[in-house]
C-alpha cells in the first residue's frame, strides 16, 4: 500500500491490516495515546482546502505523537486567491521536503490527481474528497464495530440519511462489504440514489422496517446547508422518519451499535439520551479515529 | 488541586504553591524559558471560543516547553458553526486523548462545566470565562508582584478602570485578599459595582485621593467597544480621570508598582513615559505569564 | 552578523558564508530535510502582519528541523485591532523568551525598528518589509543560481517585471551586484524606476532584446492588485512583452536559467511547458529556501 485514497482501491486483507495495526495504537489509559518515534525526521502535510477543525486537528496530533514534524497548510485567502493552481501548491508543499500530505478538497478525485503527480517517496492520504471518499472515517467506523462487537463479516449494518452526497457512506460501504457485511442504505428516496445497489448494498427508505435486522446503525450527519436544494425533507419530517431516539431504540437489537461521524446535531439525527446511551460508540469513534490515523501514517511513512 | 477554575476556590496555601513553582520555571538568560521534560507524551488542548493571540500563544508556548504535545481548537467557523454543542466540542477533544484542556468561553462557569462533564483524568484550566475570573492573569499579576516587592501581604493594590465587566480584577481581587493585601477597586461609579464591596474590597472613585496609599496600580484595559454602553466616560475623561501619567506618578509613592493586564493603550489608561518607565513591570508580566502557565501545566498534569 | 535585516548590509563574504551554510542543510535523500538539535531549547517566532502562507510555513518548517519551538503570532484581528502599537506586541513577543523573530510587514524598516528596541541577544529576521526587502527570497535565488550554474560572478541576471514595487527584485539586486553577477532591470517603464541604475543595475523595457545575453531570468509575480493603478499594462500585454513561452525561450541561451518567486500565474508570466521544462528551477528554490532558512537560523541563533 503506497497512498490512502479511497477503500475501493483496497482488499480485504489490505483494509484488515490497518485495522490491525490500529490495535497496536490505542493507548493503555483513558483515552491515552502513546507517544512514539515511527516518524521521527518525517514531515506530514495538512493541506485543507475545506474547512475543517476535528479531521486536520487528529491528523495534525496523530503525526506528531509519531514524532514526525506537521505543517498546517490552508489555502483559503492565501496562495490560492493568488491565482496559483491545485497541483503548483501541492508540488511546492512537496518540495518543502514532506513525506506524506493529507488532503481534502471539494473535488471528487483530488487526492487521486496528487498521487498522480507528486514524487513517487510521498504518500497521499485522502481526508475527504466532494462526495467521493473519506477512508479514515470509514476505517475508524469499521474499526469501531470490530472493537465493540468482535467481527464485522455477518453483520448487518445500516447507513442512515443523505447517502447521496456523504463521502463518508460511500467509504464505509467499500470497507464493509469488502469485509463481509451486509449494508442497508436507508433514507428519503430523493437522497439514496438507486446506483448503489450494484456496489452490493441493499437499498431502504423505511428505517423502522429494517430496524429489528441491523447490529449496527450509522447516523450520517444532517447537512442543513442542503435544506435548501429541494430534496431533503424538514428537520421536523426527518427526526420524525430517520431520528434515532428511545422508543426507536427499543425496536431494535438490544446491543444494536450507534455510530455518527459527527459532529452530531441533538434532536435532529439522534436524541440526547441516545447519543448518550450504552449503545453508542461516537465518542469511542473519535479516540479511535486517532489510532487509525496513527496506523496509516505509520505504514504508508515508514 | 485538580483543576485551575479561578481563585475564589483556591485557599491561600493552593495559591502560593502555584507561585513558589513558578520561580522554578523562570529562565536564567534573560527572557529565557527552560526547555524541560515534564510534561513528555501529554496533550495539551487549547479551546478558545474568544479570539485571543497572546494568552493562547502563551499557553501553547508553556505546554510545548514541558515537552507536551499540543493541539489548537478554535470553534470559531467550525464545528460550533455546524450546531454542535459546547459539551459535545469538549467530549470530542477530550476522546483524542488529551491530559489538560485550557479553555476561554464567553460565558462565566464555562470551565466549571467542563470540570463536571470531562472524565475524572483531564484537568482544565480557565483562561478567561466572561467576566467571572482569569485565574493566571491574576496569578502572574501576584507573581510580579511579589518578585519586585518581596511580598503581598500588607501591601494596598489598587485595581483601576472597568471592575464590573473585567475578570481580572475578579481574579486579582479574590487572590490578593487571600494573600493578605488590602485591595482599592477604584474607576467610574458606572463602573465599579457597590457589591465588590462584600469580597473585601474599598471603593473608590477618585484616584488622586488613594494614590499615596498604594503600593501597586493595575490598570485594567479600557475596553472601547464599552463605549457605546453610555457607562463609560469619555477616552478624553478616562484619561483625565484614571490615566497614569508622569504627573500623577509623581503623587504616588517613589517605588510604586504599575501593573497592565495588556494590550495596553498608549495614552489612555497610561502614557508611553509610564509605560515604559523604571515603575512598570508590564514587560515582566508577559514573561513571568509563561513561568505561571507552566507551573500551572506541571502541577496539573503530572 | 547579527541580524538579517537585507542583503544591501551584508557584505560579499557574510552573504557566501550564509549561501554555504546552507549546503550542509540540503537533504540527501529526494527533498528532505535533516532533523537536527542546532536549536534545541531555542524559541523561534513568526510575526506576520502580512498574509503569507508559504513564507511562514517555510520558516515555522525549518526552526522545527533545528529543534527549536516555534510560536506563530498573527495580529490580524488580535491585539493589533486592540489599539496596540507594533512595538508594543514585538516586546510583549519578546518578553515571551524568545530567541529571534520573524518579522513581514507591510512597512519598509519594520524590521530594522525591531532591531532596534529588542532586546540584545534577540535575533530579527526580515521576511519582507513593504517594497523594501526580502533577503532570504533572494538568498534562495541566488543559491539556486549558484546550484545550477556553479557560480555567481560574472553571469548576466534578468530581474522581469514590475521592479518598482518588488521586495524581492531589491533584494536580488543588492545581493547578486556583491557576488559580481551583472543584473539586467527589465518591464514596462511605469514598473522599472531609473534610480534602480545608481545601484549598478542595466535598465531594459525590451525583453527581446536582452533574451540572448542572459544567463538567469527571474520572473517577478505579477501582482493583479496593482491592475488598478493605471501603471500596470494589461495582462495580455504583459504576457505579450514579458512572459516567458516556447518561443521566447528558443531565444534565450540554451541553458538559461528561470527562476520564480511564486506562487505562478501560468499563462501570464510564464507559460505551462516552460513552468515545468528543464530550464526552470522554481520548485528546487522551495526546497532551496528551507536549506537557507535553515542556515539563516543556525548562524544566528548558534
Amino acid at each position: 500500500m503506497k497512498h490512502l485514497l479511497g477503500l475501493e482501491e483496497l482488499s480485504a486483507a489490505e483494509i484488515n491490516r490497518l485495522l490491525d495495526a490500529a490495535e497496536a495504537f490505542l493507548g493503555v489509559g483513558v483515552g491515552a495515546l502513546p507517544k512514539r518515534d515511527d516518524l521521527k525526521g518525517k514531515v506530514v502535510a495538512n493541506l485543507f482546502y475545506e474547512p475543517s477543525t476535528r479531521t486536520r486537528v487528529s491528523f495534525g496530533l496523530a503525526a506528531r505523537r509519531l514524532g514526525a514534524d506537521t505543517l498546517d497548510f490552508s489555502p483559503g485567502g492565501s496562495s490560492t486567491a493568488k491565482g496559483e493552481t491545485f497541483i503548483d501548491t501541492a508540488k511546492n508543499i512537496e518540495a518543502m521536503g514532506i513525506d506524506a500530505v493529507v488532503v481534502r478538497h471539494s473535488s471528487p478525485g483530488a487526492p487521486h490527481i496528487l498521487a498522480k503527480y507528486l514524487l513517487p517517496h510521498v504518500r497521499v492520504i485522502n481526508a475527504g474528497d466532494g462526495a467521493h471518499e473519506h477512508p479514515t472515517q470509514a476505517l475508524l467506523d469499521i474499526f469501531t464495530i470490530r472493537q465493540r462487537l468482535g467481527r464485522v463479516a455477518g453483520l448487518t449494518v445500516a447507513l442512515i440519511g443523505d447517502i447521496a452526497h456523504s463521502r463518508v457512506a460511500r467509504s464505509n460501504i467499500h470497507g464493509l462489504v469488502k469485509l463481509g457485511a451486509r449494508v442497508i442504505a436507508c433514507g428519503p428516496t430523493t437522497l439514496v440514489p438507486p446506483e448503489v445497489a450494484s456496489l452490493g448494498v441493499e437499498i431502504a427508505h423505511d428505517l423502522d422496517a429494517i430496524l429489528p435486522r441491523c447490529d449496527v446503525l450509522n447516523l450520517l450527519r444532517v447537512q442543513f446547508e442542503r435544506q435548501r436544494s429541494g430534496l431533503f425533507p424538514s428537520i421536523r419530517e426527518y427526526r420524525l422518519l430517520f431520528g434515532m431516539d428511545g422508543e426507536r431504540m427499543h425496536r431494535a437489537k438490544p446491543d444494536a451499535l450507534l455510530l455518527a461521524p459527527g459532529p452530531i446535531n441533538r434532536g435532529v439525527e439522534i436524541t440526547p439520551d441516545v447519543a448518550d446511551g450504552a449503545n453508542s460508540a461516537i465518542l469511542d469513534q473519535v479516540s479511535n479515529g486517532l489510532a487509525v490515523r496513527m496506523a496509516v501514517l505509520s505504514l504508508l511513512c515508514k
